[in-house]
């Protein structure tokens, strides 16, 4: 088990990550579980597949469990949704000292610390992340959010957990297109700040991918315990040091976009193929070479990845995908700072980037290589 | 014009109170209006009666309004408006590094202060409080927040403004029952904490209710100044500090509740009797001499706001607004903090109150005297 530290002054926690750890989850919680019955709330597969687990553990340190099942996909991060959890949690009686566990993917995680953010003006909440992405990304650092129809996680808070326990053993009921896509937010530390790493996922990604014990291990302890540095030096992302953890995301933003926030495209996979684009983008621009951009390519294409654009069967061109790159909520004064690369682990921001250019890149590259 | 600061590190920011600040909004407000068109959230009866003057200020601040008006009354603070105002600010294109103005009283600063808290997980905002209540306590200190069918506030957050502009001359078209509602609060931080300005009070008061400018004014940047001060040392209320501007809400929630947070009593005139009951209970239990809780009574009563509970008018026990007070969001493991007195201008928090006594207290004040 690695147990990795994120330093926030008062709202500092720990991140448990390790095997069977679901088992032990009441007595890691413990000193957040002060009220007879829990508060859980869980995705519907998640329950179905981990939920028996976590009860009983909660149940052997002496508590209840109350659950509020969240159905999977993005369309539950809705007001809706978020008023009719607030009912629940009031109806729970959940006070401000108490804490509430969030078990699932980002969508709960997202959904549920917002609900709790905003409870009486703030409770707490314990993570429980069950699939890759969630983590080694979302559960890590209080991003919380819920969309609305103007577009994704544009109403939310920043809201850290009081704990973070990440069970490896809930990725083996994980379909191997989410792991994947999980995957994609791994490399993303290797290629954004850590070559070393990103040249141990060129070796054994292939293994994270099957699910090797000590693979999955070292994948999610080196991504969380770089967000947790990350985090601790920049958690409201007001310098450019957070920021950086969008490295993808704004090209796979537009990406997702276009394809409706659908399956069509996981959030993971876009992120994938923004970081392709980040690349191949910053070495057109000659900031990279075109070996380390062709390197960041292959790490997404070996593990299955989508890695080019122009086999999406998209019908637009590039001045659609910066249109809707100019809906990001990180638009800023009519600028949009964009994670660019001088090399693989050398990733930064550029606030002065031509988005008329990116329209005409993006036109080439949705032609095909 | 005094300029009262808010001490808050990187959150901090200035309360500047006085006569015809409307007309020089613009010039105060410069440093937070970074673009053409302003979005402005006001109450609609504060836009009927000022709007025109901060738009002209505005104007000749070299930007222009876009204003949405909010319905008075707390009905306004709900799910629903709250999902259509931010549904404007992310049509009006807000930015994070943005500020909204708010104008008008409690409602509208809660209502816009919390949409800018959740907005893009955070933009700035303005206050401009119509009200004295909104002058003295609600537009200072960044507590937001709507209501839930379960109760008043109950989802909300901490949200600071980056300016509040007090202007004087809005309180010349406020009805009387709402300045001496407002009048509550401003008594309220002379019997927690400060007895020479409850003295002040004691001779000054009719002047105040009477909009005499210079005890208007004194009475208003008495009163920011002691919250400033508050908050500055708990801004969330994790000490006990902040606690004490709850001194009269908690017996004034209970009452509100009963009358269905109605105009049968407004919320300054709930604290005002609230005050007083918080001052009888503490001399029932021997904190607070008999002569000093006559006195609170008698500042209530002088100024024309309700003081005794049996001539409300209300047909339930103690133990109906006991049950009332176990909804308040300040329950902490079954108990409840109560704010009582040992003496005018010391207030303290209670934590073992016994709510089956206080109930039985109630009794006898539904009584009668």
């Amino acid at each position: 088990m690695d147990v990795i530290p994120v330093s926030l002054g008062g709202r500092s926690y720990e991140v448990a990550i390790g095997g069977g750890l679901l088992n032990r989850a009441a007595s890691h919680a413990e000193p957040f579980l002060r009220k007879t019955t829990v508060p859980v709330v869980a995705d519907t597969n998640a329950w179905a597949a981990h939920g028996a687990k976590l009860t009983q553990s909660v149940k052997d340190g002496g508590h209840d469990v109350a659950v509020y099942e969240v159905a999977s996909g993005e369309a539950s991060k809705s007001w809706q949704e978020l008023a009719r959890l607030i009912d629940w949690l009031l109806a729970q009686g959940v006070e401000r000292g108490d804490h509430v566990i969030a078990m699932g993917g980002g969508v709960v995680g997202d959904l549920c610390g917002f609900a709790c953010a905003i409870l009486k003006r703030g409770c707490g909440f314990v993570q429980v992340p069950t699939t890759l992405l969630a983590q080694v990304d979302s559960s890590v650092g209080g991003k919380t959010a819920i969309n609305t129809a103007a577009g994704k996680n544009l109403v939310g808070a920043f809201h850290q957990p009081a704990l973070v326990l990440a069970d490896l053993d809930t990725l083996s009921t994980l379909p191997l297109r989410e792991l994947r896509a999980g995957y994609a937010e791994v490399l993303k530390y290797g290629v954004l700040g850590d070559r070393s790493f990103f040249d141990w996922l060129a070796d054994n990604g292939p293994a994270v991918v099957e699910r090797e014990t000590d693979a999955l291990q070292h994948a999610i302890a080196t991504s969380v315990r770089c967000k947790a540095q990350i985090v601790a030096e920049d958690e409201r992302e007001t310098r450019d040091m957070r920021a950086l953890l969008n490295l993808g995301h704004t090209f796979g933003h537009a990406l997702e976009a276009e394809t409706g926030f659908s399956d069509r495209l996981l959030h993971g996979e876009s992120v994938a193929l923004g970081m392709v684009l980040a690349a191949r983008y910053s070495a057109r621009l000659g900031l990279m070479s075109p070996a380390d951009a062709s390197r960041v390519c292959d790490a997404v294409a070996a593990i299955g990845l989508p890695h080019e654009i122009s086999r999406l069967g998209l019908d637009c061109d590039g001045a659609v995908l910066v249109h809707h790159m100019r809906q990001d909520k990180k638009m800023d004064g009519g600028t949009l700072p964009f994670i660019l690369l001088r090399g693989i682990g050398e990733a930064f921001v550029s606030k002065d980037v031509d988005l008329a250019d990116i329209a005409l890149f993006l036109d080439d590259e949705l032609d095909g290589p």
